[in-house]
Formats: structure tokens, sequence, C-alpha cells
């Protein structure tokens, strides 16, 4: 994309669209893509172009671009790989804003060549491409439906942008047969030029779209993604199903697509980060999208339960914490609220059980008492069929609550469980949008989407924090490294690296004699840690080289003659270039920090407890770059064995803010020096609160080929 | 229940029904029960009882037990709980064998004491007694149905016993919405006598009756139903929904049931041990229901995936993962069979992918093609809807292939997905019981439920290994304490124990002399620890009272000396009442070992790594004993941080062994001594494998109350 190229608003709103492959024959693609665009009512301009020429559905076909008079925002393309490229290039010279490119045959089964031909030429155009490999894309502010897929689309409130073209089709179906309107449908296909982000950029502000529904398989440009990402849902929902999330899945992702699948535990984490909600199935992400977009905003957190049956009340419980939906405990207010309708064997705490007795009046009383108290923030109603409620009399009462909600501006679901009666309620009321649904954990899921998108709204955080790296003395140690051609930092240099932003190393020093030795030692304090420093010895420790514990003056001179007459005994001839002196650590708690060059996120960082709960227990949190303190913070309490960082056995809390100043620090390296791709701090050691952590060892790598972000 | 019960099968297959509190009156329960019997096609003699006589549906109401003239197997009673206790009297003079108390106002309020007084009666006439505080219950093989829920249940291969109510009447009605015949349900309610174990006694063995479905809030009896369970699952699928899984859940169930909630964790581990198939939720129940009660079992675990979209595969590849469906993985052995039929750009990798432009035809040919194969055990369809397949041509593929593969004895199951069409033909095939889902999840989900049936068939232990343990040593160890008034064993008492059934402990000694120490020190080996024991001195290691590290004599000598000079100089008076010689015990990986008497389900054993692991990251393994020594391998390599155990970092494998059998030997313990209720080594040290175990602390708490069981 360039300065010049169009807004990705033509794209959705366009003045003309072109088919170029227009057909004649209806079992064609290119006859469906013209059905499609003029049965259901476009009002722009339609130009089909078929060499051929001819008539189709009363608009004459052209046979060249160049015969078409005014000028063309969009251009869809319907004809075989190999004669895309001149399309493209005709498409160009006559000053085509978007290019749709249908066709299959590229990048998706290896023919690479030809899409970076295709993406090279446009670019010298400011053409921008959507595809190619995809059914087409819809939007209702145009009634535009440029598609092969079904030609009933409902307008309405969800856009989907969907990698899979199949799965797109038949979620055009799907939405149909719920009554969930779209306002846009975009396929992606192999994304070779116009992504998720892009089109984020135009859904986002326009008003029609109240949800946003991304089904994905693998990501292009995860940087640009998780900034788009942010800025969307602070504005609206975005729900996300990416499929790979197994480890076979994942492999069976990478070969069906192009793109990087990646590891599904720092997908997973980064685009929590970004405020996305994930869906597991479609199934889930549908029902999502139709609830979200009728419901009101939640002004709260307390949720309360109203049902007739204590063994579904329980399951409701379960499936509300398995969701993250609250539950308004204020025992004494729920009593006062709901004492009179709820009889003797029932319970006012939440969830209220107003027992199997309960009538229709009773469930409206109680709903309405919910409704009208500020305290209570959204409402589950659930209920198994009994025969104190006749079924209409159900339909009555959750069409009437609901729309007393909606007025109220007060979330309100319900859920109802039984035979032909209660199935019957369910699809009828439901495909006129009011909130009912066949499973208390159904529902619940439903409430806890809202409440996901509504705790983003507060929490997430969309400061940045940054630190003034040195990046002048990185750079220069960097770069020395890559004079040495080598794609690493020496330990010395890590340290270096590590000092340069005001990290501490434990203190060293290179002595030739007793004096510089001792004044060394007095220099870093002891005790101290001194070994030789020879080629001629591999192993040091086993020769004798390396003494430990070294608390005074006079051990200090002791391992100095030591060292060197064991070093002498291994052989006469060694050649000593001299005896480190090193601090020697005290225990403490030790972490790894690490960032690095994410291929599918770009900068990123990780944080976990050292050694086995890493490696072992898989207890990590990740994160994408830039961040803010406060995402940090949340970033390290994520992970299970932050407790021990509390302080367990009565040991005393640790120096967590050292911990989240030094993944800030290591962060802005990664993300201001492009030539370093991994940087890990491991161990760090954490002292008590206030003490500190002193980084013990630390692994940098480098690349030659910096990435263009 | 006595030895001069009756059997269970007189409750499902009586020779005759009394209704107790039969009623004129339609809105009665009393008058919806013997309708219920009657117009459902009850074959025994129904004895309508009623003080005030009448005629009820031609049937003549008896005004008392004592006018009935014959056996009376059943009596359901429906009239106020404080009228109860005198129907049983009266039932008890006329022999009736079992009582359907669905009368409410008993424990579940709090009435304890008359729920009590029920049961005990009723042992007396050797009654038996469903519920109270329940709907009722249905037998298909006598067409009986005894209960005031829906009258028109339809029979079938179901077996569900409910303890909640109200989901059950709702469940009946959800059933034959879903079209799932039921062989029986049955209301438990409070389980003051009759309980889940009791009825899959009679249910297990019955032909009818394929899959036993449970709802279940709190446990009574866990020790027998698990044996039942164990019994149960190893002849038909036995699937359970356990309310109350989160931590606010199980508030709630206590509060609404009188049973016990007990850890989920601990419910969930034993469950799964017993082979039972635990669902989240109502339809994931169902689901399994229905598809388990008509699909073959399969013979192996290779399952094939064919779908006609990359993106629904890679989907159904997450999904199986998470199911535990394994796919078939022999990528040479697939190219052969599916090369034909999968055009370029699909893929003959499982999931095989036929592409969107598949016809039916290539359906069908790649679904026989799957189905003749011997290798290939069981089998998805996966159908994304397209323009390709009309809808009627995908409606006979499903029922054509799904009569082919029932006929072959290989499981299949089916997912479509799109518009109108592809809904029409789920709702119709699934209630002819076609095995068609709508998420691809769904359909995982099912065919998973079926693969763990299948696993346990292969997996699970029957056997049971117990050592002979010295029970009489045990027992005057503990018998000791008792006398002492104590509720737990003492250090020295603790370690005779595990020195009574073979776990060796630190040897250790006390000395009151020179000597004496020396002798200890050169018995128990190097190094040893050296204490002082005085009840002058609380904290010995303050005033020098303990010297570690002590490697041979002239140490021991030594550090003997000091210790007592140490003490003396901390107070002149000091008395010593001599000096303890401990061996020192080598690092090694720290575990914990418990067995306790769970309030819920009786003796069970627990393992984790020590401290952290256990106390933070919560990696505990749960099971029920008694165990097999290849359970217990399963328990040991269950937990997260078993990789430890195997050597991480360069280290050795551990005594994995050894941790098997003291997991064992204390089992036995707890299982054959009834006066303790805790057990636990913490922690364990184990050494490289070969090298052993050695407790080094042991708590053992006891009680005066022994349980019966």
């Amino acid at each position: 994309m360039t300065n010049d190229s169009p807004e990705i608003k033509y794209l959705f709103e366009p003045h003309s669209v072109a088919v170029i492959g227009a057909s004649l024959n209806p079992n064609k693609i290119g006859f469906k893509i013209v059905q499609n665009i003029i049965e259901m009512g476009y009002q722009g301009k339609v130009y089909p172009v078929n060499l051929r020429g001819g008539e189709i559905l009363g608009h004459s076909i052209y046979t060249s671009l160049e015969d078409i008079d005014g000028e063309i925002d969009v251009a869809v393309i319907a004809i075989p790989a190999p004669f895309v490229l001149d399309a493209v290039k005709s498409c160009g010279v006559n000053k085509v804003k978007f290019l749709i490119i249908i066709s299959s045959g590229f990048s998706e089964i290896g023919n690479l060549e030809e899409e970076r031909k295709i993406i090279h030429l446009a670019r010298k155009y400011n053409i921008r491409i959507l595809g190619p490999n995809i059914f087409g894309y819809y939007s209702a502010k145009s009634s535009l439906n440029a598609s092969f897929g079904p030609g009933d689309i409902q307008p309405g409130h969800v856009a989907i942008i969907t990698q899979s073209g199949a799965l797109g089709v038949s979620m055009i179906g799907k939405t149909s047969v719920q009554n969930i309107g779209l306002s846009a449908i975009v396929s992606v296909g192999n994304k070779a030029d116009i992504d998720e982000a892009d089109l984020l950029e135009y859904l986002v502000d326009q008003i029609e779209t109240k949800i946003i529904l991304i089904y994905m398989e693998g990501i292009h440009d995860g940087a640009k993604l998780v900034r788009t990402l942010k800025k969307a849902t602070r504005k609206k929902p975005v729900i996300m199903i990416k499929s790979g999330r197994s480890k076979r899945g994942a492999l069976a992702a990478a070969s069906h697509t192009g793109s990087l699948a990646g590891s599904d535990a720092i997908f997973d984490a980064i685009i929590k980060q970004c405020g996305v909600i994930r869906a597991e199935n479609v199934t889930d992400a549908l029902n999502w999208c139709k609830y979200l977009s009728h419901s009101p905003m939640p002004s709260g957190l307390n949720t309360v339960i109203i049902t007739n049956g204590g063994g579904i009340g329980v399951m409701a419980t379960d499936a509300c914490e398995k969701y993250g939906v609250k539950l308004y405990e204020d025992a004494e207010r729920l009593k006062t609220l709901f004492h009179d309708i709820t009889p003797e064997f029932g319970s006012t705490k939440n969830p209220i059980d107003l027992t199997a007795e309960a009538s229709g009046e009773d469930y409206i009383a109680a709903l309405r008492k919910a409704l009208d108290d500020d305290r209570i923030h959204s409402v589950m109603g659930f209920y198994g069929e009994t025969a104190f409620v006749k079924a209409e009399q159900l339909a009555n009462m959750i069409t009437q609550c609901s729309q007393e909600y909606i007025k109220k501006g007060k979330p309100f679901i319900f859920s109802t469980f039984g035979g032909y009666h209660a199935e019957q309620i369910i699809t009828t009321l439901s495909r006129d949008n009011y909130p009912v649904y066949r499973d208390v954990y159904e529902a619940a899921s439903c409430l806890g989407a809202l409440y996901s998108f509504y705790r983003n709204q507060m929490d997430i955080s969309h400061d940045v924090d940054e630190l003034d790296v040195d990046i002048k003395s990185i750079n220069r140690i960097v770069d020395e490294a890559m004079d040495d051609d080598r794609e690493f930092l020496l330990a010395l240099e890590g340290q270096m690296l590590l000092e340069a932003i005001g990290l501490s190393c434990p203190k060293s020093g290179v002595a030739h004699s007793i004096s510089e030795a001792v004044e060394l030692a007095e220099k870093i304090g002891y005790p101290v840690v001194m070994k030789v420093i020879s080629r001629d010895i591999l192993h040091k420790s086993d020769v004798g080289g390396v003494l430990l514990n070294l608390e005074n003056r006079n051990e200090v001179i002791d391992a100095y003659q030591t060292i060197l007459h064991n070093c002498k005994s291994f052989r006469t001839d060694v050649v000593i270039d001299g005896l480190e002196v090193v601090e020697q650590i005290k225990p403490g708690t030790e972490v790894i920090i690490g960032a690095r060059r994410d291929r599918a996120f770009g900068p990123i960082v990780m944080f976990g407890l050292g050694g086995i709960y890493v490696e072992v227990m898989k207890d990590v949190s990740f994160r994408a770059l830039p961040l803010s303190r406060r995402e940090i913070r949340l970033m390290v309490k994520e992970i299970k064995s932050y407790p021990l960082l509390l302080g367990v056995r009565g040991e005393r809390r640790k120096d967590i803010r050292q911990i989240e100043e030094t993944i800030l620090k290591i962060g802005s390296v990664i993300q201001h020096c492009k030539k370093i791709t991994d940087i890990e701090i491991n161990p760090l050691v954490v002292y008590d609160q206030g003490k500190g952590v002193k980084s013990v060892d630390v692994r940098v790598l480098l690349t030659k080929n910096e990435r263009i972000e």
C-alpha cells in the first residue's frame, strides 16, 4: 500500500463495478456474479466485460475495458489464472481502484511467482487487490453482492471477514437461517494485498456495522493486525475464530494456506491483549454475533439469575463462572428484593429459585424487580418446562420482558428447555431476534461474550510506555558482532548490551596479578568467584581452575595462588591469560524474560518462572509490543506460578516492579534495534521487594535481513 | 438394604402398582400419576387408593391398602409429608416391596428427622424407598409411567437417572423432541434409600438399555458408586452430568441439595477412573446418548475425515484433538485410496479435502472407499453447503452411507453447514436418527464420546493389587495414640507405622554418651545430624543444639561435646535427655503421597510433586481405592510435572516404581485401618531409578468414629 492508494471506502461504496469474465452461461461464476450484483439491487453502474460481447440480464457486455466510458471503482476478475496478469494491466491503464480477483491457481497451490507479479504490477498502478482465490464480497451500504455465493443476503449489523471461501459461502446461508443480518461479508483468500487490518480500517467507523466477525487461518502481518485490532475493539466487539488451535490442526492449516499459522498459545495471548473475543467454533461465534448485535451494553458487572429449578440454577452458575459472568452477591439486598415472590422452598440467593411451582406472573414479577433495580446490571432467566406455565404465556413473558429490558438499556437473556412447546418458542422467538437459547451454557456464553467486550472497554490500556534506550551504544555492540560475521552476541557483549539499558549483571574483571585480583574483589564486593582464563584449558572446574565463595582478601590471595598452582600441575607449559574475578550472585527466585521478532506478530515479549516452570509446565505469558506498564503488570500476574513472586511458605514478596521494568526495557530494545531478533535473559534472579534483580545470563541473536515493518 | 430386601428388578418390572393419594381432581399430582400409569398402557394391576373412595378413569378407588386383594410390588405415595410415615407403616403391614415417595418436605428443606424415621421404619419391613421429593419414574419394560411428568414418553434405549426433578421432567420433553427413546427415567430426589448405584445394578444387565445417563448433584455413598460404576462401564456407556463444577456452583449445589458436593477435581478424576464419560451440559449429554445408542462400536482408533473445504477440515482437526479422536496418519495409504477422487487442488492427507467442486458422487465414492478399507475404523463427513450438491442429493448421500456403515458395523458421523436446505436436512434426518449434526465440534464430540467408551473397554483395569499390610502392628500404634486421647500420631509413631509397611525413613537413635553416639552414627552411616533432646530448649538450632554434615567418627565426637557445651552456655541448669543421632537425607526429587477417607468417595489416594507444584500449581492426581498397579502408573503419569520424574536437563530417571509401590502401600493402610482418616507423606524424597525413596515426614490423623462401609 502506498500513499497514493485509493481509500478502502471505495471498495465498500463504489460508484461503479466492472465484471471481467462476465458469462452468458448461468452455470458459470462469471454469470452468477453479474446476476448477484444486479438482482441484489446495486445502485451504481455495472459493466459486464467479455471479449465475446453480447447481453446479460439486460446489460450489454463490453468487449474491453477501454470501451467503458467512465471511472471504474471496482473490477471483479473471474477468468482463469493465466489471463489475470493481462487483465490487471488493462485495469491499471483504465485507472481501476480495486481489483477483486476471484480466480484461484496462485499461492494457494504454490504458484507464488504469478501472484507476486500481479501484486507488483498492481502497486505500480496504485491498484489494491482483494484475493486472489475468493468468492467475492458483499457490502450492505451499496447493496452490492459481488460474489458467486447465495443471492439472498440479508442486510444488517454484522460484518464478516473470512479467509476460507467455502466457509464464507456456508456462513451466508447460516446467517440467513438464523436471521443474522450482515453489513458486509468479505472473502480475503490469499491476502496477497488487502488483509483483515485493511478492511477493519473501514468497518470500525462504519455506522451500520455493530459487530465484526473474523474467520482466520494464518497471519501475514501481525504487527499491523495488532495495531488495527486494538483500535477496532475500542469501538465495537470483534469476534474471531482462528482454526489450527491444536497441534495437528496447525499442521493442516499450514498445508492448507500459504500464510503462517504460528503458535496458538502466542496467538491466543495476543488476540486477547487486543481485546478480541475468541470463539472456538462457528456455532458460538454466530450466537454471540446475534446476541451482541441486539443487546444493550451493561452498565456494570452484577448479573442475577432467575430460575424455576435448583438443578438448572447450579448448572447456570457453573456456566457463568466458565464464561466470566459475575453473579451479584449481596444476599441481604437480594432477599429484600425477591422475598415476596419466592416460595418457602425456593431461594433468594443468586440464582433466585422460584421453584417449579412458579407461575408466569411470578416469573414476570421477578424479572421486573431485577429490571428496576439499579444495582443489578444484567439478568438471565432460565426456565425448565413445567405444567405451571403455558406455552403462549412463556412466549409472551420472553417477548414482553425482552422489550422492557431493551427499552431500559439492560442486558437480558433467556434459556428454556423442554418438549415441543419449548422448542417451538425458541425457534420462533430466536428467528425474531429475541434472546432465547436452548441451553444454559449457550446463554451464559453469549452474556459472557458481551461482558468480555464490556471488560475490555474498562481494562484494556491504550497507553504505551516506552523507554529511551541508548540505541547508539547497542547498535555499536551489534555492528561489531556483525562485522565479526556472527549472528549472535558473545557473553561479554550481551552483558554490555544489558548494561547499556541499565540492567545489572554480575560485576567482573580480569586480574593479571594478586594485587589486581584483590583490588577487583574489593571493588566488586565479597563473596567473589575466581576463574582461570586460558585457551589451553577447556574444562576449568576439572583442573581446579574455578574457586567459589571467596569471602575476603586473604582467601582471594590464597585462591590466586591455588588456581595458578592447579593449572600448572595440569600442564607445565600452560599459557594463562589472566584470572577472572566475578561477583558471586546470591540465590533468589529465577525468572525468564524474553523478547523476539515473531514471524507472525513482529516484536513480542514473553515471561515465565525459570527452568521447570517454563520448560515442563509451559507456564508462560506473551504480549505483542508496544505495551503499557499496566499491561505488563497483567502479563506478569497471568502466569499460574505468580503466587511464588508474592511469596509463599513464609517467603517475602519479590521485586515484581523490577521484573516489569526489565520486560519494558527488553521490549524497547527489540522494538528499536531491528537487527536483533531474539533476547533472552535466563535466569533473571529476583530478590525481595526493593532489592532488585540481576541478569545472570543473556542470549542475543542477530539478523542481517532486517524486516520492513 | 438388607439381604431380605426385594430385588431391584421388581421396581422396574412390578406386577402391581398402588397409588396412595390417587385424586379425582385432574389438577392434582395424585390424578396425573394414575392417568399416566393407565394411559401409557401398564399391563399389571393398578390400585388407586384414597380414603374417600370413588372411581378414577374406570378404576375403582380403594379406601385402604387392606382392601386390596393381592400382592403389591410398588406403592406410589402422593400425599402431604406429615401423613407419609403412617402410609409407610400400612405398606409394611401389607408387604409392599417398593415405595415411591413423591411427596416433598423432608431433608431437602432440613426435615431430616422425619426422613430418617421413614427409612428406619421401611428397613424394619424390608421395604425399599425411591425418593422422597421426586416426580416418579418410568420403565419401558413394563410400559409403566408412574410419574406426574409428561404422559408421552417414547420407549427406547437410553436410561436416565436424575437427581433434579425439574430437569428430569424437562428432559422427558427434550428427548421426545429429539426422538431419543427411553428405556427408563428415574427421579432419585433425596436418595434417602435407593441411589444411582442401586438402579445401576438392574440397568447394567437390562437388554433394552444401551446407554445410561446420570444427572447428579451430590453423592451419598461414593465407595458404593465407584464399585457399581466400574462394573457398569464394562458393559455399556455411562454418561454423567454433574453440576457444581465451579466454586460458586458447588456452593449453590450444597445449598440446593442435602448431599455432599465435594471437590470437583476429585470427583472428575474418580468418575474418569470408573470409565464414566462426563458431559458438561445437557445438550452434549443428549447428543451423545442419541449418537451412541445408534452407532456400531469401532474396531480400532483410525478415523478419517472427508470434507469439501480446507477451513472446515482444519476446524474438524482441532475438534478431533479436543475430543480425543485419533486421525489416521498413513499418508501413503491415504493417497493410494483417495488419489483418483481428489482434485489437484485438494488433499489426500487426512482430512481428505475433495474441494468445493466435489459432486455428490465424489462424496459417496470417497465415503465408500473409507467404508471398505479395514485399516480405517471410523469416518466423519463434513460438508459446507455449495452449489455443487443439491439438497436431496445431500440427504440421500447421508442416509445411504449411514445405512451402509451401520450394516458393516463401522461408526460414521456427518456434519453439514449452510442455509435453509442444510438446516432442513439436519432437522429431518436427525429426527430419524441419522447421525447428522450442525457443527463440526458437535459431531467430533459425539465420536469422541464413542471413543471414550471404546478406550475404556481397552484401558481400564479391573484388577486390584493389594498388599498384605501388618494391620496388627499398625493398630497397636494407633490404639496407643487413641488411649493417649490423641487424634493424630506423633512423629516417632508415624515413623513406626511407615516401617511397619516397609517404607524407609531416616534412621535414628538416641545417645546418652559419646561412645553411644559414635556407635549409632557408625550403624546409621555417615553423614549424620545430631540434635539435643531437652524439654528446656524450645528452639534447638538457635542455641547451637543441632549440627549437620557430620562425616566421621571424630566429627561426631566433636559435635557431641560442642552441643553439650552450647546448651550449657545457654542455661547452666539445663536438663539434657540425650542426643538424637539421625541419618542425613541426601537431596532428591520431593513428592507428596497422601491417602484419606473422603467424605464422598471413601478411601482415596493423591499424588503430586512436592511443595510449589501441589500448593501453587495444583498439579495433583486422585484415585479411589482399591487400585491396580496399572492404574497407579497412570495416576503418576497424569500430573503435568511428570517429565521431572523422567529426568529433565540431563538428570537421570527417578525411581518411579518405588513411588508407585508407596502409593499402593499407603492405600492399603487407609483401606484396612478404619481408624485412620488421613496419611500424608510430605516429602517423600525420590532418588534415581533403582535407588529408592525415603519418607522424610509423615502426618497421620485418626478418628474415634469409624465409618461403616
